[in-house]
């Protein structure tokens, strides 16, 4: 895309809504949690689906201190392994006898895992293997208290892996437990106990499973809210965080060794005494986590999104002027847009596609 | 699209999540709708923002009782005029001076208005009509109680419009005002009544600018919600309804005169004792009206939602079930599709894109 007439152009050029990134806020970012995995035995695997843009997954890999890629769906699997992303996970399960045959397939060019929490799946997998001449790797999935997927820890998994370990086409990799009803406790202190308690089990049925004599190579957990802890946990070998990247309003305040690095640029369209209103709503902002925020702007209070519009009161502003939104949800505001404007400083130097976003299946 | 190959395979062979639309349903809407208007001096003007596709926009206008289409920002705009719409307003406005050239580029090949709210933003489409030779048609935006866009009723919107009246390029063609705080309120006749009385000061407004001398060509107003009531406002001349062609869980419960169209295929990924998970969460449902529901089984209820999955408790269902999904708000569900498959009953026949979907600017 580097032909773009946008390029060389300033930040304020940019038609609104759309989302910019800071190059150099991301740079740091993706260096600082590399560095914090490169020095330890458990590694990162960067979550595609809180930015849905191959070409940072291919920055966050060539950052360092990373196992692989982990993805949310089969069809961000496609896209990542077309965009020569070799080691994926795809953290859910992979349903129905047509995606197992995608799943299949996409293993002819690249390793790519799916979580498993029941036997009929496996099996589903388990013939799109034989069918289609290929292995795919799986990971059970445990529940560790999120009561979302995921088999119960302990004696269920242990059956679950042994019967993968029984059907043709099935390589079992290992576990994963993902600790979501966590991940964002605002305080730092019950968030690391709680985290370790809930992985407890999880640990105890890699034993569990080792002891039955099958080899756990992978246990797979975390996000951005619990690197520094469960990357910290003996037996956990990988961390999947996503949010890191190019953070949000929610993670800006329980992970402030990383800064926000992805605004959308929004247009005043309207002012009065008292409130201004941008032109982007929830038809452009990921907004579950609350309210978005303007930077530079603390004084200035969203008053509701709606799906065009957010009126902003203590916001003094001329009709025409260019802010910069903070979401405070930022995986699903990236499921919003179908390209980013990368920018250096006040420039922009790069469109990046965002492939994953439209609720592909 | 009609050489897809899922065109005639039934409705359970789509990869989901996907929306799917029952054309029965939807043509029925359509005619009650367009019925409606079609005896009334009020007409139809049906919003594009509520399902965003081109071909939903054309069926619209040929069941009648139209008087043109209504959409939400200039891409859509963009979108329609390209689809073959020649009747469009835009029904917010359009800042900033790249966007008022394309607003005026448009006008070239087909009336497309846009709502004004302030003087600066009347200048700049101004100029950009006069540097491309054309005419931009505008409705002063009048606030009727929503405090959002839109210049306090009476004096100010008439001073607005003598403005206009006085800019080379544009042509004042009347006002807007929408009662967006109201067209949900559940009670009937606590809605009819306040919207009567949030309307008011806007007649009132058109007959001070008729009394100027200035001619009020239109008064625009309403949407699904209020559609029996604004459309009989004497001084509206059209309503802005696009919820009632697909319909969703919140206009369901206050408009049972239509009946929901379309709804998310999703799959059963996990299932445990009382409670099972489905494929779709809030990256593919809009939720900011309440939690899904799904189609025939009114027992199950929404945990919550994340962003690839729903838990539904109370759901007796097996791994790969396919269930029909009802999200909350339609409006920001199309928004996160690219395309939407069309049911005769069980039957695919045809797929539509979504081309306003993506956050367009």
């Amino acid at each position: 895309m580097a032909n773009n007439p946008l390029i060389g152009a300033p930040v304020s050029a940019i038609p609104t809504p759309a989302p910019i990134v800071d190059l150099d806020r991301l740079e740091g970012n993706l260096r600082r949690m590399a560095s914090y995995f490169a020095a330890r035995p458990c590694k990162l695997r960067p979550h595609f689906k809180s930015h849905k843009c191959v070409e940072l997954a291919r920055r966050q890999l060539a950052a360092g201190g990373c196992s692989g890629t982990t993805c949310a769906k089969l069809s961000e699997a496609e896209q990542l392994v077309a965009g020569g992303v070799t080691d994926i996970l795809i953290a859910n399960q992979v349903v129905g006898s047509d995606k197992a045959r995608r799943l299949a397939v996409l293993n002819h060019k690249a390793t790519v895992r799916s979580a498993v929490d029941s036997v009929h799946n496996a099996r589903e997998l388990s013939a799109a293997a034989s069918n289609n001449n290929t292995t795919i790797p799986v990971l059970v999935e445990v529940d560790v208290g999120m009561k979302r997927c995921g088999v119960p820890p302990g004696e269920p998994a242990l059956a679950l892996a042994q019967e993968i370990m029984r059907l043709p086409g099935l390589r079992f990799d290992g576990l994963q437990g993902y600790e979501g009803h966590l991940v964002a406790l605002p305080d730092r202190d019950e968030r690391a106990s709680k985290t370790r308690e809930a992985l407890a089990p999880l640990i105890e049925t890699r034993r569990l499973i080792e002891r039955a004599g099958i080899p756990v190579a992978i246990v797979s957990s975390g996000g951005t809210g619990t690197y520094d802890i469960t990357g910290n946990i003996e037996g956990v070998n990988e961390v999947q965080c996503g949010s890191y990247a190019l953070m949000d309003g929610a993670y800006a305040r329980i992970r402030p060794e990383f800064v926000v690095a992805r605004w959308i640029l929004a247009t005043v369209i309207s002012a009065r005494d008292g409130w201004a209103v941008v032109d982007v709503g929830t038809k452009g902002l990921g907004c579950e986590f609350g309210l978005p925020t303007i930077e530079g702007r603390p004084d200035a209070k969203a008053r509701y999104t709606a799906e065009e519009h957010t009126p902003f009161d203590g916001l003094a502003a001329q009709v025409g002027d260019k802010l910069r939104i903070i979401p405070s949800h930022g995986c699903t505001t990236q499921n919003l847009y179908r390209q980013m404007w990368i920018a250096r400083g006040d420039t922009i130097v790069d469109v990046w596609p965002i492939e994953g976003a439209g609720c592909l299946e």
